[in-house]
């Protein structure tokens, strides 16, 4: 059984300040979202933790092994450092979706987004040292079959890219619906998935799921491990020997 | 009619580098990548043109104003400042998507993404200062009416997150279709459209689409210009406007 | 003759900041202000001017070829990014020491750098574009003889590192006494200097006081041109002249 | 008695890097160096060590706490987002100057700075989690007295940092040969130093140095603890006490 310890990093009352006084320029707003970003994912990711962009002004972290001290501190260096506070909520469950479900409640509970009373809010239960397993995360990092010489060195770049988002899309969902799971999408043709736990069957299933939808054919690496950095080092080696085997499958 | 410029960016042999000799750290390649983005998003708007991350190893901008000088020094400062080097290719058309597809080609011409001794390709030709219009660019800024109320402080993050993703999903693929134009989520619930010259109709009938199709309600506000940031910062204000009179569609 | 705009970048009432309402994690400073200098870097080089970090809360940035606009957008630019705000003040004077007094001094009449109500202070005359000439900035750019045989591979890095800092500390008041000059140590082993129309019997004096001084053996470069950037990649041409003949004074 | 850990970090052959084939642009490199130590910042940072800037090619840091794995984690993050790489050498020693020595001569050892072929150098020995204690580091937080009032808001802005830097310059030679500690200007007016257990006499007497030899007056709060980032938040809060008793040294 899985036990995903889940952050929302939500920024504060991001909408209002983006237009006050009046709108801001669109480039800094660019940098200032994917600047944060890249350092929220190097402040958990010095942690052994992965952080996912989802919307930018509201992420998704899988933080198995960060406790509140380190919260406090990855919340304090943004506030040193960005014209910008984020709240923090950690929730813990099996199902990662139910974690997410939990964490974005503790939140909403103290105040809208778009609140601006409501900052630096830090709430959440992490799991205690002693319940932690080596099988707490399960990370699934799929790509698509030769994206390269099918869509990128084809297509339109930007039909190459409605073709990945409809891959992404459809797994977002079914992962979601039929295994409680997160999916985001990573770059290129990369999908990394937070799971529940999900078995082989399972798995095949998903890309089978994906392939009749939209048509993108996907292969998916596996690893489970007390973190999300060392379950998602073992999810890419799998997906090596995938391309290597040429499965559809492989579990570290 | 507009007359859109446009460079499709894309990070050279990236594939195979993310996995030599093995598979690199995730964040490293989260915080690379959404760096990079940082930087395109400042070197090409400190020249008025915007950047977008599509799928960060491939970036589109629109670049009506940026000579192929201006090109090659980006180019070379992001090879001053990287592991990886980039391929510029530059198109103009009245449709932005035709744009994309020529600019694509050109880079395709020269080789894989994925091989290795094609490197820092810069192609195509910048629409000459002569030819420039003050209607050159056109672009939409849409959200999604009261994202906050609706999705971000009554849903699970990852419901809103799908709400806000299958509005987008359904928009890219319509104006694509529609209107060889390309749309773009750019954070939040904020999607930039690079339109050709798109009337009222037109965008009213996309916002339709989208809400029967997936019952996402979005507004629309578009400006004109000469550069990207130009009519983009007047489709902001156009957006407030929307926001302010409680209409669907504004023109700055 | 010369004719340098520089400008002074400060940020508001920044001592303060860092210890309110307690002191700021030093590490979070650091990063903040090296960033900050990395982004002024990349905003001014991006319109050919130079910027040297100086003591990091106040910087000196060589500035010909921008006007009060670029200056307005930068200081928007930095003020959309950081928990800070700069303001800035622009001067122009054959000798650069004495446009930065001037610079000072339109700054300090707008009130104190600790003044919590004086911020974005945007103040002075950038060179109007028809008194511009190919000889407004003259940089030399001095590196110290085999600093990697004699010092780096030889000596304790500390110890090093006091005889660079001991030839620059030497240099500086030099060049600002005999020159009205400035001198900005940049890293390394390199010393940039923006200069009041020297000539080559002034970089051999000065190279000769620096020797006798602190027994600290420099060698230059020297560029002019219509901007900084010009300027100082001619100078680094020069120095490689230098390295080529085993000179100690060249001009491009 | 204290017992420094010190690292040195040396990009490797970057001298050669920064002209080949051509000189590389100022603007590029001052970015590269400044986010470079940045990053370093927050990567020794999140472990409680800290970084100084040096001459930016060269580095130093104070690791206590930090093993052998973590430096090679740091190593790899560096490798996988910059064009260059660093080498990183580790040595402990009562006397941080000794140290550093000592970490110095293990690089030498192993190759030039400017040999291409040394490079992601890892040497050294960290202190033995056993032996570590709570008085481990010493660092003394001096900042000039009412620097703003008396320089930045009275004269030329070049004088200004001279003057600092003249106290600085003086402060480290001082500092260097009666204590054998380890001082770096970390911007504004302040200068921390890594001490060998020196007592309030050897302060004050460092003080009457300064203010003798360059007239430049300054005050120290003093931090003991395990890690750098302990010791150093304890000196801020004692240079804070200097600040409202008008003190000049104070040990936390």
């Amino acid at each position: 059984m899985t036990n995903a310890q889940v952050t929302l990093i939500q920024i504060d009352n991001y909408g209002p300040w983006t237009v006050t006084p009046e709108p801001r320029r669109e480039v800094d707003l660019q940098t200032l979202q994917s600047r944060l970003y890249a350092d929220l994912s190097q402040l958990f990711g010095n942690r052994e933790g992965y952080v996912f962009f989802t919307r930018f002004d509201n992420m998704v972290a899988v933080t198995n092994g960060l406790d509140a001290d380190a919260h406090a501190l990855i919340q304090e260096s943004v506030g040193n450092r960005y014209p910008v506070t984020v709240s923090l909520s950690i929730a813990v469950d099996p199902a990662p979706a139910a974690a997410l479900g939990t964490a974005t409640s503790q939140l909403q509970d103290a105040g809208s987004a778009q609140d601006g009373e409501r900052t630096e809010v830090l709430r959440g239960e992490p799991l205690p040292p002693e319940r932690r397993t080596d099988d707490d995360v399960q990370i699934a990092h799929f790509d698509v079959n030769d994206a390269t010489g099918k869509y990128t060195d084809q297509l339109n770049e930007f039909d190459s890219f409605i073709n990945i988002e409809q891959g992404y899309a459809e797994l977002m969902r079914y992962m979601r619906r039929a295994h409680d799971s997160l999916s985001f999408f990573v770059g290129g043709d990369n999908i990394i998935v937070v799971c529940d736990a999900v078995d082989e069957t399972g798995y095949l299933d998903a890309i089978e799921h994906v392939r009749e939808a939209v048509g993108v054919d996907l292969k998916v690496g596996v690893g489970t491990d007390r973190t999300a950095q060392a379950a998602g080092m073992a999810a890419k080696h799998a997906l090596e020997t995938c391309r290597d085997e040429r499965t559809d499958v492989e579990f570290a």
